[in-house]
């Protein structure tokens, strides 16, 4: 399948030379990006010939963009979404997510699953990094639906159930990493460090090592997590992840929202990779990451939605400008995280936290992930810097096109590869049957 | 005009007997709320016959609210939307806003506050409260598009030009005051008291008293300000304003960033109308407003956007979200402004804060300001709770219909008062014009 994408704008990549800025076109072949050229004036366009491609995207001007990376979420809780809002973090989880969670079966987090995945898609969303159970049900319905996703079955070890549920992590990775044709890469997903005492995260640590995959896992959500664990074992959440063999393998930490100085030296030594989930850690009263600091030490930190339970959109134009605004409000310095670095921790930053190779930027070999961007809008007027545009005034339904992997999954308004009506019934049918 | 908006769903209007919850049919006859009552079946729809009404709306289960409220912004500013952003406060106001204000004519005035009536239209804003000059050119913006507004000419006492200022603010109330059909009232904008000396602002009371037009002004926006109060006067800006006579008269004091406790005494004390303007207070990074704090002294407060060009956008469902998620997150507590207090905030809060009276809730007898929301997206799935998901998972480009006054002004994609294509002809000509 060879696909042009015709007269867009595309914005510096890293400062490549590979990718001019301004009007281009952006060839796409066998699922990745061929080229990207300055835009040939249209007398010049017979390579746009039907011979030589078998589909031409007249871009119009708009915006093209890497596909958003939307690093955490929990796809299949979506059925949870406005169940229990405002409430205290432990009723909120106690009364109301764990008791529904014990109810939620395969065929609920597949619809489940589907719902989320055909919001992000409308929203530019190509790449998620999920973490949940039923996993084999989420991994459906990423394979059908066309996104890229990085899955990891959840793990605890606190309960009895550890051992089981480790061994149907282990047995998810054998069977679907790089499934759906590559789109689908695969992590270990223990909860966090309160939950994985020792011993279960040796366990894990050695799996991981064996299948050579990364761990997913939350880290400093809470200030209740960091005293416990200081009580427990007298070091940070993520000081106790080092001591315990777990930072010697790839890592994503979660939310990080209370690390400390210390930390983030350690978590630079270690290469490990952040996810800030901005609405998720003010929804449920967590606390602000203190991302200008760690920015500062240059992690590499993505963005995530956290599950639609707690933010409650899977909408990362709304993470991009919160994650660039908050950070100005606690520093009281309108120059912190600027637009150019919300969006690189939307796109490249994100892939980067889930360990994925040529993912997040437009540059030729890269994957084909892409989507286009309307800037018509009455709210982009005037239009001076489409770059902070696009994070200050953006929305995401201002995205037009989207591409995964050289194929078009939504375009105008309509999703491909999702009938958005079947999703609409059986997530009611679940909804009910749980009494949500 | 009679207009039936028929099968919408009714939220409580402050526990009144008056309009009943869930599926009701609302009555609008010459730009006021006739009733409101469970939804009739269809057997029973006689009354909705075109003998009866002159236009039935088919609301098909649709959420009906009331037009917010962006109770504070400078809808002339919107032509430097994106001019400066990520800039520290005192340069992007120095180097960037100030000399491009001094060239702006009462034109481009015009034709920005279409642009931004028009995008407060689309995401079913149906009153602002604007502060500028040129005041007349977005009068005429107002009367023409439809929307319902409360204009104050902004007047500074620190330079000669004060006074000028000051004569032109007070020949705008008399010429505009219940304008545009009722539509329009006025205020007097004293910029605010750093750049308001106590001679200049005793002036602004005499003539706010005699023309009996409430006050618009900025209050402790940055810790600069409070500073400079303090060092001055020796006292908070609020105190300043008290001790200048300018609390004796009805004023709604905007930012409020670095209020003190004992400024919400004071501003309770004097019935002061407050305005929240969260992502504009983050991105110029003045600070996060006491907003828990202020509530539990129970003041009037509404929400604004401030001006697109410390946003960047003119969006109500935004600030909304915001004000509800960053003050859970200050205070680490998730209960803190819950989604009811936010929606009211962005609705009758901020016609309280305005001054107006019977705006802001849906009730028999107050103004035919209504918005309807459609409810479908795949965001809102499932939907268990339409107060919290309108502020948690709604967005503007979910509002399907606007009415102000009893007048359909935008319905299904479509201004029907403004012509977008023109306002952008103009909006582009103006910028390429001051080189923006």
């Amino acid at each position: 399948m060879r696909i042009l994408v015709s007269d867009v704008i595309n914005l510096p990549q890293d400062n490549s030379k590979e990718a001019p800025e301004g009007r281009v076109d952006i060839g796409i072949e066998d699922g990745r990006i061929s080229f990207i050229r300055e835009h040939a004036p249209d007398e010049d366009q017979a390579a746009c010939s039907p011979e030589t491609w078998d589909q031409v995207i007249e871009g119009r001007g708009r915006l093209a963009l890497p596909g958003l990376v939307n690093a955490h979420t929990h796809l299949g809780m979506t059925l949870l979404r406005g169940y229990g809002d405002d409430l205290p973090l432990m009723v909120w989880l106690q009364e109301k997510m764990w008791p529904i969670e014990d109810q939620l079966t395969a065929e609920d987090v597949y619809w489940a699953s589907l719902l989320a995945i055909g919001e992000m898609l409308r929203g530019g969303v190509t790449t998620c990094g999920d973490m949940y159970f039923h996993m084999e049900a989420t991994a459906r319905a990423v394979a059908e639906a066309g996104i890229r996703a990085s899955l990891s079955r959840g793990v605890q070890g606190v309960s009895g159930s550890g051992l089981r549920g480790l061994d149907e992590a282990v047995r998810f990775c054998r069977e679907w990493e790089a499934g759906a044709d590559g789109r689908i890469t695969t992590m270990l997903g223990p909860h966090a460090p309160f939950t994985c005492p020792p011993e279960f995260l040796h366990k894990v640590v050695d799996w991981a090592g064996y299948l050579d995959v990364p761990i997913h896992i939350h880290v400093a959500e809470t200030v209740a997590e960091v005293s416990q664990i200081r009580q427990d074992y007298g070091m940070t959440p993520l000081e106790m992840l080092g001591a315990n063999g777990v930072l010697d393998l790839p890592v994503m930490a979660v939310h990080c929202v209370h690390m400390q100085e210390t930390d983030f030296k350690l978590a630079a030594d270690k290469d490990v990779r952040i996810v800030h989930c901005p609405s998720s850690n003010m929804k449920l009263g967590s606390g602000i990451m203190p991302l200008p600091e760690m920015l500062a030490e240059e992690l590499a930190i993505g963005l995530g939605t956290d599950s639609a339970a707690s933010n409650n959109k899977l909408d990362l134009w709304e993470e991009m400008r919160l994650a660039s605004l908050i950070h100005k409000a606690t520093a009281q310095d309108a120059t912190v995280v600027p637009a150019s670095a919300a969006l690189e921790m939307a796109t490249f930053g994100g892939a980067k936290a889930l360990f994925l190779e040529g993912v997040g930027r437009l540059l030729p070999g890269w994957v084909g992930d892409l989507i286009l961007v309307d800037m018509e809008g009455l709210h982009w007027q005037p239009l001076s810097n489409p770059q902070a545009s696009a994070v200050y005034s953006g929305q995401r339904t201002d995205v037009s096109l989207v591409m995964v992997d050289g194929r078009i999954v939504y375009e105008e308004g309509e999703l491909l590869t999702i009938d958005e009506d079947r999703v609409r019934y059986h997530v009611h049918k679940s909804a009910a049957r749980l009494g949500l």
